[in-house]
């Protein structure tokens, strides 16, 4: 994919502190980066740490013109759900081992970091979803960007819920189940892959459907097109349902909420390691 | 099973009202009770509605020498719990279709019910569950009996649980899940099988360990003996659990509960219809 | 999809003459395509049954410029090997319920023909794949066309085959397993929904990778772009595995082959009837 | 499970010499059992590279009060098939890593077989099931003994199997599927586990009938009581189905073949390690 490269002056760190070897590899990095003649940025408690200029949080999306990432996959959700609608590349380091988002390891940080500065680098565009829910034809709060998932699910103590299922604007299907995850190919590798889901390859332009627990058992995972929007009516009479996105924000749902799942116009810009995905595939899953 | 039957004098009914045929088939099987010199008995609303003598509906277990269901598998399962320490038999009438445990159809209602009168039946014993709640090493509560499944599942918006079983007092498996279910051979057609577990024939000495989306692909539902106990070790520091007994009963669980499974010394005494277990299956799960 | 739709002057019809009602049918439509002033034209055998023109059944792709298919899914694949380089549309009727493939049912058939003899039709293009099979560096026989399937398996006798895969030039998955099944979205709901798959709609630009009952519990189907190579290396020393495409062609296959299969530059032109995909699937799986 | 211990006097080895340490460690338990003044056994070939004492392999379950097994699982149940009827206790060392039957390493296997030589050791009685090819109501040669599973499978090029199964002399299901597997406990976690089967705990009066890629998606492994006799009648007119047994024997099936499999009369009695079944099953299959 064939992308225009931003030219690279600031760099945004965001790093997970309770990982105790996240602060001597920031500093180097933070180092690494003046070294080149750029600025380093982060928020004041970590720019405080590291020696990097320090920034609200929530503008690192406006000031950055690239973010690393040292954390793990949930770090990298967060941050790319903010940074997204800037279209800013974010490169992930991964502080025990590898991810599946965020693929270069401590190890290779520093080298990784230097070819990006120097422009040399690939982006992986990874599509997002945008969910809003509508509650008696008023639509709540605004949109949900999720890089993983979209997930619909029971409340604590209910049961089962029913929810009909819209695609593409036809009827697709009544699910009576724990709840339903509708997964881009990034997350099909997350929540998905544990309620039987198939692993999708990044690139493909598709969304998984996979209900959690059906009760029909032939309510196999669906593969569709990222083109088509989902629609999903809850019914839940006696109880209420959730909403959760990337597992990471959620809402309370309405007995008769209706939620409106479409392909967002953002992409999140992944620098791309050295590290196909075939391999992460391999070491994540045991496959070896 | 060789059971000593009990001489039946007083047949307690429970009757679901939601279902509109309900009140007609407990009318005439009322007026059939009576027919045979035995004595019907009902909680004083469905009383009324039937022509049958009144009790306090916690009083049928003490009063009835046979229960007879008409409803659901929902419905048989509430009043299994509470008979099943008197050793009641239980015949199930599904109204509409075939049930799991409503064996016997409208139809078949009549006939089926004369034919126990006249002591010309025979009984299958389902084994259930007791469950207590530990917090702090203090025992919570009486404990739960369950006649389908325990099922310690995470909080509404809760991530992924850690749970440590230990199962007959050995580590047994650390699941990283939504949550697990502790069912029995009877549960192992509801709930356990849409989270991928396998059916179990009635009347084994067994139970069904069944991880609900477990973040370990390799972690496959197991079948142990049912002489073990099952102890597990919630581990959901930031967000809570919950504990659910046949669906039906729930109850909150705190960050570091421990949950204990046994099989109960109580049976459930399910009256056997003339539709074998498999045809069962075969028209529930659609194997036609 | 727009498509230049041909002009229609000749229907071949293929009918499977097992079915009882396949007979009268395939007269009626017989009499109504003369009736429209086109050819109708069938192999010899049919011809003569159904008054329709006689040709070599090889010859029905030259000749027609639309093929109606009387029969099943497996019919219509057979068919749609052997036309699809010629471009030709197909219409499928289905001779009992509805197939996957055969849309249209007895009753629906004569007008949706009519239908598409006026020109008022739309086609769905499936992709299709094509393999070959090395061996000792040497490719054997023609290339293979499959709509729905490639599948390496296991021979009669035989263990665990070992594949060494590699999808779009790069090392994939390592797997031991029965055999492995490389579907299209057409194939999704065939063959591979039996080991496991997801199901796939039908104008996703994907491919399948779903391994028969794999050694690693963790080795889930995988969807890929349609743009990879996939390349299957055979590793079978103490026994024969084989070949098979749509589950209807077959080869046996050397203990160290390599089959080579990507994406075919032809694609089978279906046509579409009033039955969106979402309702066959809910019919046919019974999705209730 | 109180076992009557017989007197060891006399040990046979069974050794894969495939595996390179084999006869290393052979030599040294050889020697190990001259000085606990046992004799050791062994066929020609294998006596004479260890220096122990020669007999007909056939003769080994006559011969010898215990048997120890080198090698690995595949090893173990041919070894277990032979002796069962004899009832001699099976010791099974692993010559990499830990196996399911295989449970003792080899760092492990001197002192482990001088705990059984002085008595000091506990035996697990695992079933086996009995299976018997009748062709036009004529039983086909003697009977299959199977410590792991009995599987019938399609040909090598043929399509779906429809098997119409009984279970317990009633009609149980008619599958249509590659394959039906019948395991014990023991083969719970081998070739039934990469079909979809669960995992059961070897000590069950259980067995588990799990269909290969089975046509119905809601046909799920089912868990019956072992005294429950399995008859397999085979439907496959146009082709031909195989019959295996461990994966190790075979037999080409007709077109209408009965298979009948009820447990056998012999178990196979394996001498426990030190590792909990739990232990293996979360080395095995990576639950860590």
């Amino acid at each position: 994919m064939a992308v225009t490269k931003r030219s690279i002056k600031t760099v945004g760190l965001v790093v997970k502190w309770e990982r105790p070897e996240a602060i001597a590899i920031a500093r180097i990095l933070t180092r690494f980066i003046r070294t080149k003649h750029k600025t380093p940025l982060a928020d004041a408690d970590t720019a405080k740490k590291i020696g990097a200029g320090a920034v609200e949080r929530q503008q690192l999306a406006d000031r950055a013109d690239l973010i690393v990432v040292l954390g793990g996959d949930g770090t990298l959700l967060g941050v790319a759900r903010m940074v997204a609608p800037k279209g800013i590349p974010i490169l992930g380091v991964n502080l025990g081992g590898l991810g599946f988002l965020t693929e270069v390891t401590i190890k290779e940080a520093r080298a990784a970091l230097g070819r990006v500065l120097d422009g040399d680098y690939e982006v992986d565009r990874r599509i997002m979803l945008e969910a809003i829910i509508e509650r008696a034809s008023e639509r709540l709060a605004p949109a949900f960007l999720a890089l993983n998932d979209v997930v619909v699910g029971k409340g604590p103590l209910g049961g089962m819920l029913q929810l009909d299922v819209f695609a593409g604007h036809k009827a697709f299907c009544s699910y009576r189940a724990d709840g339903l995850i509708i997964a881009t190919p990034t997350g099909s590798t997350a929540y998905a892959l544990s309620a039987g889901g198939p692993i999708v390859f990044p690139t493909l332009n598709a969304i998984v459907v996979a209900p959690i627990c059906p009760h029909t058992l032939s309510n196999r995972p669906v593969v569709l097109p990222d083109s088509f929007e989902i629609e999903i009516h809850v019914k839940a009479p006696d109880h209420d349902a959730t909403f959760t996105v990337d597992g990471q924000e959620s809402a309370q749902l309405g007995p008769t909420d209706v939620i409106r799942i479409h392909r967002s116009r953002h992409v999140v810009s992944l620098i791309r390691s050295a590290h196909p995905n075939f391999e992460i595939w391999r070491d994540k899953l045991h496959w070896g």
